[in-house]
C-alpha cells in the first residue's frame, strides 16, 4: 500500500480556515509565553489539530509534520503527498521532504530564523530527535514542549461537540442494530464484526479503536481482545467500542447478556449504573478528576465491591482515545467546561465476568451534556 | 475504551513456544555479537514478534514492552493487562508496571543484571527515553539497536509464509466479492468500505491499513484517501487494500474499471502489467532491492511513461506495512529467500489518473513465489 489516511470529509464542521487559523493563533501564544519562536508537532493529532491534513502514520515515519512559529506554518510530508496535503490544509505551506525525513525537517529549521523551539517529547523519537539535532546549527536550542499543545484540545468547542456528538450517534446506532438480535452461541469475534460492519454502514471512518466484546469469565478483564468463544444465556458481555468521525473518537460501553440475567449479574449490574449515575449527576466544570473518581468509587466500596474497581473512572477522549483530563484516583486535573469525558465504572470478578457501562459527555459550567444515548 | 489489541487467534500458526523460543534465541544471538547483555523492545511488532502477545498501542503508551537478554525474558505491562499477556505469551514472565511505565522499566533494568543495553531508537520516545535514562544506574550504557531486531523479521519462515498467504487469500476474495457488481455511480467511500466489510467477512481481523480507492483524476495520487466523488465509466479505479491476520498484513493493488477502459487506460494498463510481468520474472535471492526497481523503472521508461513512475517498485511486508527489504531506487538491500515483498509499478497522469497494480510475494532462491491471486 502506499500509506493513506483518514477519509477527506465531505461536510467537516472543524476543518474551516477560521477555526484553524484560531486554533494556531492560541498556540502562538502559549509559545510565546515559554519564549518559544516556534516548535514541530509531529503527532498525527496535534498535526491534524492545527492543520486540517488528517493523514494517518503506519509507519516509524511519520505522515506528515507541521511547524508553527509567530510568522509561518509550514506543513512537511513526502512527495506523493503534497498534493493531497495542499487539498486538506489550503491555508499552510507545503513543503517535501527528503529522506530521511529529519534531513530536511533539520534544513528548514535552520532556514526559519527561530532560534527557541519546542518538539513533542512523547512524539518524536530518539532516533529522528539525533537525526535533527544533528543537523541543527549550534545555537538553537529543541526542547520538549511537555503537554503543552495537548492542552489546547481538551477543551473542545462547538464545531468538536458536534463533531463528536455525531460519532457518538453512529457508535449508539451501531450497537442498537447490531445488539437487537443477539442469541447465545455467538461468539466473540463475530459479534465484533457485526459492531465493526454497522459503524461503518453508520457513516463512521472506522472504529476509532479495536472493539472489545467480552463474555462471560473473559469480562473479568477491562482488556480483552474479541475469541471464538461463544456466548451463553444469563452472563454478563461486555462491549467497548467507538466509531472515528472526521478526526475524533467516540467511546461507549454496555454490559448486556442474552435471556434472563443470572442474580450475581442484576445485583453487580445495579452496583456499577449507580455508580455512573452517581458519578454523572456530581460532574460539573469546577471538579478535581480525582474528586470525580472518589464519588463512583466510595459508591462501589459502600457496596461491597471496593477491590473489584480495578481502573479509574474514565478519561478526556476526542482527537484521541485518551486525552487529558485525566479521572481517576492519580488525576490533579480539574474540569474544565468543554472537556468531554467517559464515565466508565466497572467491576471485575475473576472466574465469573464482570461489568462496565460508559458514557461520553461534554463538561458544562453547572453539570454534564451527555452524548451517549444507547439504551443501558 | 480500556486499550485493546489484536485478536487471540484460535489456530495461531507461529505463535508456538517453539518458534517464540528459536526467535528470541536468534534475536539473543544478534546482542552477543553486539557485545549487548539484553535489549528493551517497545514496538508493537517487536514485542509481537519475539513474545506472541499482539496487544496493540493506541496511545503514548505502548500496551507493552519486552526484555530479552541472556538468561531472562520479560514482559511488562499494566495491571489490567496482565492475566491476557500471560495467556497470549505463555512462556514469558509478565510484570505490572507503575505509572509512568518507564519508571518500573528504568527500577527492573537495575535488576537485571545487565549492563549493556539496547533499545529501538524509532520505537522509544524522547521522553520515554529520558525517563529511562534518569533510573538507571550510573555504569549502565543504553544504546540505539537500529535495524538489529527488524532484520530477523524480514525472512520469513514456512509458518509466516502461510499466515501471510491467509491474509493474502482473504485480500483476494474480499476485492473480488467487492468488485463483482461494480457499477458507475458508486462512491470512493462506498467502495472503500464494502471492501473492509469483506475483508472482515472473510475473517481477517481488520484492514491492515486504511484502504485506498482512487477514481479518475484521483487516481493521479499515489497516496489518496476515499472521498464522496462518484466512479464513471471508463475511468481508470486504482485499489489498495490488505487484511490483517494473525499479526500479519497482506498487501494487494489493483487497477479497475466499469464498462470499456478509456484508450489512454487500455494503453497505460497494457505498460504497467508489463512491468510488473519483468520485474516478476526477474525476482530471486541474490538480486539487488535497486537492481529489480531499475528493471520495472526501465520498461516503464521505455514504452515512454518514465517521468511517471513517480515512487519505489516495492518494499518488504509482514510484520509491518513497510518492513525490510526495501525496492527502490535508494535501496542497499539484496533479496534473500524468504522475504516477502510487494511489487507495485505505477504510472500516474495529473489530472487524468492513474494505474498501479500490485503483487505481494515470496523470494525463493530460484524465484518467486506469488500470493496475490486476485485477476487482473
Amino acid at each position: 500500500m502506499m500509506g493513506p489516511g483518514d477519509s477527506g470529509s465531505a461536510c467537516s464542521l472543524w476543518r474551516t480556515d477560521e477555526t484553524l487559523a484560531r486554533r494556531r493563533a492560541a498556540l502562538i501564544e502559549l509559545l510565546k509565553e515559554r519564549d518559544l519562536d516556534g516548535c514541530l508537532l509531529s503527532s498525527d493529532h496535534a498535526r491534524g489539530y492545527f492543520s486540517g491534513f488528517l493523514a494517518e502514520s503506519h509507519d516509524t515515519v511519520p505522515a506528515a509534520v507541521l511547524l508553527v512559529g509567530k510568522d509561518r506554518t509550514m506543513l512537511l510530508t513526502s512527495a506523493n503527498n503534497v498534493e493531497w496535503a495542499g487539498g486538506e490544509a489550503p491555508g499552510v505551506e507545503v513543503v517535501p521532504w527528503q529522506r530521511p525525513w529529519w534531513s530536511t525537517l533539520g534544513d528548514l529549521l535552520n532556514r526559519m530564523g527561530w532560534t527557541t523551539m519546542g518538539f513533542q517529547g512523547d512524539h518524536l523519537s530518539v532516533a529522528a530527535h539525533a537525526g535533527v539535532i544533528g543537523r541543527l546549527d549550534g545555537d538553537r536550542t529543541f526542547s520538549d514542549l511537555g503537554d503543552l499543545p495537548d492542552r489546547l484540545w481538551a477543551v473542545k468547542d462547538e464545531s468538536e461537540i458536534q463533531t463528536l456528538q455525531r460519532a457518538s450517534m453512529i457508535t449508539d446506532r451501531a450497537f442498537m442494530e447490531a445488539t437487537a438480535s443477539l442469541a447465545a452461541g455467538t461468539t466473540e469475534r463475530e459479534l465484533a464484526l457485526r459492531l465493526d460492519r454497522a459503524m461503518l454502514d453508520q457513516g463512521a471512518s472506522g472504529p476509532g479503536f479495536p472493539t472489545i466484546v467480552a463474555s462471560g469469565p473473559n469480562a473479568a478483564r477491562p482488556h480483552h481482545a474479541p475469541t471464538h468463544r461463544a456466548i451463553r444465556v444469563g452472563e454478563p458481555v461486555i462491549i467497548d467500542m467507538g466509531a472515528r468521525f472526521d478526526g475524533y473518537t467516540a467511546d461507549l460501553t454496555r454490559t448486556v447478556w442474552v435471556g434472563e440475567p443470572d442474580q450475581r449479574l442484576a445485583s453487580v449490574y445495579a452496583v456499577v449504573a449507580g455508580a455512573n449515575a452517581v458519578a454523572q449527576a456530581a460532574t460539573r466544570a469546577g471538579l478535581s478528576g480525582r474528586d470525580l473518581d472518589g464519588l463512583a468509587r466510595r459508591f462501589i466500596a459502600d457496596a461491597g465491591y471496593g477491590d473489584a474497581f480495578i481502573h479509574g473512572l474514565g478519561h478526556g477522549v476526542g482527537l484521541e482515545i485518551h486525552e487529558a483530563p485525566g479521572v481517576g484516583r492519580q488525576s490533579t486535573d480539574t474540569l474544565l467546561a468543554g472537556h468531554a469525558l467517559t464515565i466508565e465504572p466497572g467491576v471485575y470478578l475473576p472466574n465469573w465476568g464482570g461489568v462496565r457501562i460508559e458514557d461520553m459527555a461534554i463538561v458544562t459550567d453547572d453539570g454534564f451534556r451527555r452524548l451517549s444515548e444507547a439504551p443501558k
